[in-house]
């Protein structure tokens, strides 16, 4: 079995914002040189996720609307956890998106339907903050 | 390691459906003859969704009518995607009830506790769409 | 390829209740002697969940609250399920804060960034419920 770790950076301006990470993901792929197998690619932090769906722009303003709606930023005092922080908007934003995907790798390529791209969901931005890549297989 | 790759096809009648699929996954399992692993399942279409829950029809409903609530399909034009296209609500609906399930094959068995059942949930059906189901092992 | 499997129970004397499991997690992967592979990490009931977040109490009553405002325990009668039990809520509840975590094992540890805990969140407890720790790798 061989394994391959990898961490993706990135430091986001604005507070919130999906990235498309596929070709991110793609390369690890490549350079890990698995065929067969199983990736894991997780959020390292717990106020951001990784998820799959659609790359249109239109669907992303949506999620944003929405995730607004379910789980709003302000008033930052209706959220008992930002006597420390503003966030907890942010905790729960990610509850919604997820923290992983798993993805299956097969015949060396990510095994992946016609529309399905990985993103980045940065809900407590403007700092460093990062993705971890893990593939196992052979 | 031993690996094994199906797909599931699909082709509901309406636009929303849970369908149970744990049998066509068990199937998958001893086709593989994988004893010990991890089974990943996942829909492979970014409007329809893998979740594991009850096979209860009292919860299905549930189901229904709290996504409806949460992520209402109408009216359309609530939605920026629904410019290209009219299931923006599938998107959101597919996010609340996630893309994947993994789940631990142990003793050549889905090592599942009591009351866990696989669904495959369609969010825009009348059309073919496949669920992928990867399982890694010996 | 080494597989490790083990159940974690709990009994929680109150019907909600998060509770902190990564050290209960760690000490499988201890056992489990693996170094490199992919911990998944589940509730084997479908009224509860295993999540990762922040062990920060305030956070904790946030979820509470923001739960039962997406999914509210009462009136029991708004479900159909609740003709059978109580716990349509619960069902709803983690279907939010999700059934599984898949973990990296790197050099012998959870891959973790600095926040990452796990939980395990009961919704509908008074009775005892399990945890399932899977472990593939080397």
């Amino acid at each position: 079995m061989k394994s391959y770790r990898k961490e993706l950076w990135f430091n986001v301006n604005k507070r919130r914002e999906l990235i498309n990470i596929t070709a991110d993901v793609h390369a690890c792929l490549m350079e890990s040189g698995i065929k067969e197998g199983i990736l894991l690619c997780n959020a390292m932090h717990i106020s951001a996720s990784v998820f799959i769906n659609d790359d249109e722009s239109g669907l992303h303003q949506d999620f944003e609307v929405w995730l607004e709606k379910l789980a709003p930023e302000k008033p930052y005092e209706q959220y008992m956890h930002n006597g420390y922080e503003d966030n907890a908007d942010a905790h729960l934003k990610r509850t919604i998106m997820g923290r992983e995907v798993v993805v299956a790798v097969s015949n060396g390529k990510l095994d992946f339907g016609p529309w399905e791209q990985i993103f980045y969901g940065e809900f407590d931005g403007k700092r460093k903050k990062r993705v971890l890549v893990k593939i196992i297989g052979e």
